[in-house]
């Protein structure tokens, strides 16, 4: 069906499951999923340029509102032709909406901690998020500080969706409130209902400035299956090219927070999930009925010399490593695999090189392309049962 | 002719001066001179890929003894194939003696500063160099401190030209003394005729392993006419495979102390200046008779936010270009140029993102790369003397 400027074709379903592969068509092309979407927090997608990431079979990328509202400035991306343009990018975007950063990088989690947060991080380190002061939500919207220089903030509903009118991404996202995991069942159910009067001010806003572009609603709950399915069904109701799934999840969450609102959720719209990047999370996901993911982690982990394999994490410093002429991973067809040993990658992140920060991206990412790849694929076959069950007991085993 | 494992051939001359354009060739490639070296100190080009280095069309990489013997040390490069291997490089390599890091980074300039000298930097901040104690030299070699862990080490020409056959470089340098720029005529006499007896014993050495490597011996004299001369008259005279001019130069000594020195080099021989890379200095050396360069400066500079353009330097910091939706060169043809805008680099830069050091570093490479094909081509075309005068003309006039 077609939507805004967005289509979804779902081409097949795993049996008994909420799962699907499919194609998201958007006017700067196709999205097969599952897909995971690289992160380009400030219109980069950290230490690569745009050629490696076609060349790595990246489908789509996704840049957040919050900072690139605050630098370079949403003008100015607009002068530049939108988001793609200014970065150069020829492929399919998204920006999210701006709220988890405000929130998080605004220390908003007054009612608790963020050290429950696994999958669902910003690119900043955590020594600059906790110096912000706390944001504060009231109605209207989110006050809080810029990161950059202190300076007071505002975000509404409204400002959120007109910013990524600017951006002008594929797809954009209805602006929503990310609760503290430790919140209580008041405050999320409060948080919930502002979140529900929030996506109705982004559609509308949305419909008045009659965009081609589509967007998602969110929906949000925290852990109680009450509100989770609540919110499906009244962001599900909405008239949305697409849904996000927002929120703090712990690794349980993926087999019931997910599979709670996939159940009510329209079937023919796609679904995001909002942060999530983990391997061993994305197996159940996409097996509950999610279509994308985007998160940092791959991108991060990469820069501290962490590699993703098939076998699990596999950490450069370890000193061992440093006389190891072997790739990364010999069954990985990425460039770095190809072209470099486990002896150079260890010896550029101890001198601390550009270079190593580069060449794990591009592992990390790659890993995660063929992993989502070799998922679609299995759906196709109808064997993504088993192609689960092999990858989860290798990936357990861990590394040796 | 061939000589080692290098032959060089003069395809033409420029009339009346001592400049030439030519090819050299190596065992693993041909180098069309004059070329700029990419300096890839601990076998990295800083914030570029190999496969970046060759779209730009470098032509070859130097790397530097000193580094890769105290890390990760040349036992390892030489376990994984020498340098090339190990850096994943296809082209013809090169290493220096580590002579002049052993002296820089020791502090060596007992008899003055480092601050004149403009060309030949190591790729170090000056706080880490400052740091260390000085060097010492006797008759056998140069002791000094490892600049990463303070242990004491001990350079020889013996022991330098070893680990260059660990490193396995196709083209190799000789063990010299880089003296300060401010050291007296007496000292400068003496560290000459130690460096004469130095280049001996790498000549030795060289032969004795039966190595087939090139070996190129190194002229130094500082800014004595009579001391360029000498050292022209003995190095040029021993059977070494070409020649590096050494020493810290200041733009005048380009026409002054090159052109003393390869007016007597044997002119079948290829000669490399060391660490000259400046646009402006570039014309004057091949007018004056040399083949190769290398230098940090490009790439240093890029990850600055300095951007090399016919018409100068161009900062990326200036404010202007935040909003400057046009490309760093429009006349450029580099991946950069061709992709992104100024203001997209200067966010880059104020965001402190890894690409801007990987987008600047990929221009002004293929500035300097595509400098030198023009000079080359002009060689060849008979009209070196008025494209020189062009593009001093337009660099001189300064950016707009």
């Amino acid at each position: 069906m077609t939507m805004g400027g967005l289509s979804f074709d779902i081409k097949k379903k795993i049996p008994q499951s909420l799962g699907r592969a499919g194609v998201i068509k958007t006017a700067n092309g196709e999205i097969k999923t599952p897909a995971f979407i690289a992160v380009g927090t400030k219109a980069t997608v950290k230490a690569l340029t745009p050629s490696q990431l076609k060349d790595l079979g990246i489908q789509a990328v996704l840049g957040n509102t919050y900072h690139l509202h605050l630098q370079p400035g949403d003008d100015l991306v607009k002068q530049a032709g939108g988001l793609a343009s200014f970065m150069s990018w020829s492929g399919p975007t998204m920006t999210d909406s701006g709220g988890f950063q405000a929130f998080s990088l605004g220390a908003a989690y007054e009612v608790g901690g963020i050290s429950k947060i696994t999958g669902r991080q910003t690119e900043l380190e955590p020594s600059v998020v906790r110096k912000d002061p706390p944001a504060k939500v009231t109605e209207e919207g989110v006050s809080f500080r810029s990161y950059l220089d202190g300076s007071q903030k505002f975000f509404t509903p409204e400002k959120s969706i007109t910013i990524q009118h600017n951006l002008g991404a594929d797809i954009i996202f209805a602006f929503d409130e990310c609760t503290s995991p430790l919140a209580d069942f008041e405050y999320q159910q409060q948080a919930l209902e502002r979140t529900h009067r929030w996506a109705k001010r982004s559609l509308l806003t949305h419909q008045k400035a009659q965009s081609s572009q589509a967007l998602f609603g969110i929906v949000q709950g925290g852990r109680w299956r009450q509100l989770r399915e609540l919110s499906a069904q009244t962001i599900g109701a909405l008239d949305f090219d697409g849904f996000g799934i927002g929120g703090s999840f712990d690794k349980d969450d993926i087999n019931t927070a997910v599979a709670w609102v996939t159940a009510i959720l329209p079937e023919n719209k796609p679904r995001h999930l909002l942060g999530i990047g983990e391997p061993e999370d994305l197996w159940g996901a996409v097996e509950n009925g999610i279509d994308t993911f985007d998160c940092v982690i791959p991108t991060r982990m990469a820069r501290n010399g962490t590699l993703m394999t098939n076998r699990g994490r596999l950490n450069i410093d370890k000193a061992s490593y440093r006389n190891d002429l072997s790739p990364i991973d010999k069954t990985c067809d990425c460039y770095t695999c190809q072209h470099f040993s486990r002896a150079y990658l260890a010896h550029l992140f101890r001198a601390k090189e550009i270079l190593g920060a580069t060449l794990a991206s591009i592992h990390n990412l790659k890993f995660l392309i063929n992993l989502m790849a070799s998922m679609r694929q299995s759906i196709l076959d109808d064997s993504f049962v088993e192609a689960k069950e092999t990858f989860l007991n290798t990936y357990n085993r861990g590394h040796v």
